[in-house]
């Protein structure tokens, strides 16, 4: 009798889970393995998934984030559950705290608390984020109109978080759990209209593969990875142009003025960040931008914190807002 | 008495008429202008606007598609209300046929309609597309998932087609046309659910607008606006990649291999389009991608045709597919 073959969705998992560990730097590709396991279909499939292919390397960590009713027994099963097949888990209680709403401080909170689980300074740490969480991501990114940055949603190796499943279907970890006879647990927040995510899910997604018939998800991944891509590629432009122009606390116009402006704004923001200006808009480096594309000899241009930016005799300077003029002459002086 | 103000839609739109004019190369910057107006609010809104701002330069051609009943004596009243308002105005009957659909069809014989009523070289063609339309192009690019190029939406200038309103919602080109007095035809095709252009806009970005708290047009226009400047650099650094890396018919490896992936595909992409390879995939670009970031000796690249493409003593070559690999040893001689 042959071995039976694992049912599809199992196999999928397993050949991303695979395929990411592949790509992993070689240090990380040999170390132990961290999952974060909520008990949910996504991290329970990925879960059992990274197991399978690595026995014996798996740990999962389940957080417990103490923000439900029963959530400290519901973990304590995740790990039963886990222990019972063989999988080493433990149960990680965080306090979820401070600013910015809940889900931004109990994605915080968990994240410390998988950080310190590491007991391997190379161990990655797998999270069972998938294709409909990304495409999730892009839409939300859409709505703020950052840019490629906030649209290019997430990576799959940002170290030391790995995430295998962005190109597999929530469907598919759902079919996965099903075929192996994993309990799953329905975060009851994950189907609450009052945040965002769960609305983009429910309503704004179906209805976009309605109208555009069908492979929104994955148009909308395959997007992103794309767009993750270019941005890398032009910040290591930028970040060649800025080496080059730094020039102790200031930046020398001459090298940047022959790039396109979007590269010289991504100088301008690497360099703004590293000069201590916080909440930088797209409209603060567009302004900054002018006093290189469109020098016409303009006053400085104004910054958050009572900061602005001056070009001075070639070289732009972040100044106190409100100082005087660059000393006389010099914006007739400067002829380029 | 002073005379009176213009209306605040009236006076946004003239504004954006003067500022995108101001972008044109210099020779466009002097030349008649031709407005394409349909009679709808955007294109009327934006010929008065444009006659506005330049009394005596501005031409309106009538595009006729022919497509409804009365199309003829519908576009001879645009004529009309233009006429009567001081501003020159012709009707251009053009006939709908060829592949691809009627919507495609008619853009098709519209723009080179509009193309051929240019009495001058330097005339840019202003068209009415505003913030919706753009927004509702990038929604339309995701579903492709395409990448950043599909996403980028229309430009504001693309000689000889000026688009002045992408920044400017299309409910002021309507209270525009209120405040002028202006009959606004609404062509049916505009709301016909059959579209998806239509249910993007009437559904889609609705709900979008709801789910996401609002902005999302502005959000949406604001991203295209960057992902074109990124693409536009990207592009340029693409050109001069291709220009270091070309011999003759083949594409030297050597220059290429240190480029980001995101910048070898473009170079890749329009090499192969000038070798005369059609329907190029994202997939077949990461694969022709392969033979330069993860050259292990392996074999050549299918792409579409019947064509591939393969590595061969540090160059890529299109060949016929099909032909024998390169010469004995060229994978185990090439050490690079």
């Amino acid at each position: 009798m042959r071995p039976a073959r694992p049912d599809p969705a199992v196999a999928e998992i397993r050949r991303a889970v695979r395929a990411a560990l592949r790509e992993l730097p070689p240090a990380a590709r040999e170390a132990p393995l961290l999952v974060a396991c909520s008990g949910g279909a996504d991290s329970l499939a990925l879960t059992v998934a990274a197991h399978d292919v690595c026995p014996g390397r798996v740990h999962a960590a389940i957080v417990d984030h103490g923000l439900q009713d029963g959530s400290g027994r519901r973990s304590a099963e995740v790990a039963a559950l886990l222990t019972g097949r063989g999988i080493r888990a433990t149960v990680h209680p965080v306090t979820v705290t401070g600013p910015g709403g809940v889900e931004a401080a109990a994605r915080r909170a968990r994240y410390a608390a998988l950080t310190a689980a590491r007991r391997h300074p190379d161990t990655p740490v797998l999270l069972g984020h998938t294709l409909d969480d990304q495409a999730e991501t892009v839409l939300l990114g859409l709505g703020r109109g950052s840019g490629a940055r906030s649209i290019a949603g997430m990576r799959s190796w940002d170290a030391p978080w790995l995430r295998p499943l962005l190109g597999v279907r929530r469907a598919v970890t759902r079919a996965a759990c099903r075929a192996g006879e994993l309990p799953v647990w329905d975060d009851p927040h994950n189907a609450d209209p009052r945040f965002t995510r769960v609305r983009l899910r429910q309503e704004v997604l179906p209805l976009l593969e309605d109208v555009l018939a069908g492979g929104v998800g994955e148009a909308l991944a395959r997007t992103a990875a794309q767009l993750r891509e270019d941005g890398d590629a032009l910040d290591a432009w930028a970040a060649r142009l800025l080496a080059a122009a730094r020039d102790g606390d200031a930046l020398l116009v001459e090298p940047l003025t022959p790039a396109p402006s979007a590269v010289r704004r991504r100088v301008l923001r690497s360099w703004l960040l590293a000069e201590g200006v916080r909440e930088l808009t797209d409209g603060h480096l567009r302004s900054a931008d002018a006093l290189l594309g469109r020098w016409r000899g303009q006053g400085p241009v104004a910054l958050p914190g009572r900061l602005d930016l001056a070009r001075d005799h070639g070289r732009l300077l972040v100044r106190r807002a409100g100082l005087p003029p660059p000393g006389p002459g010099c914006r007739r002086a400067e002829r380029q």
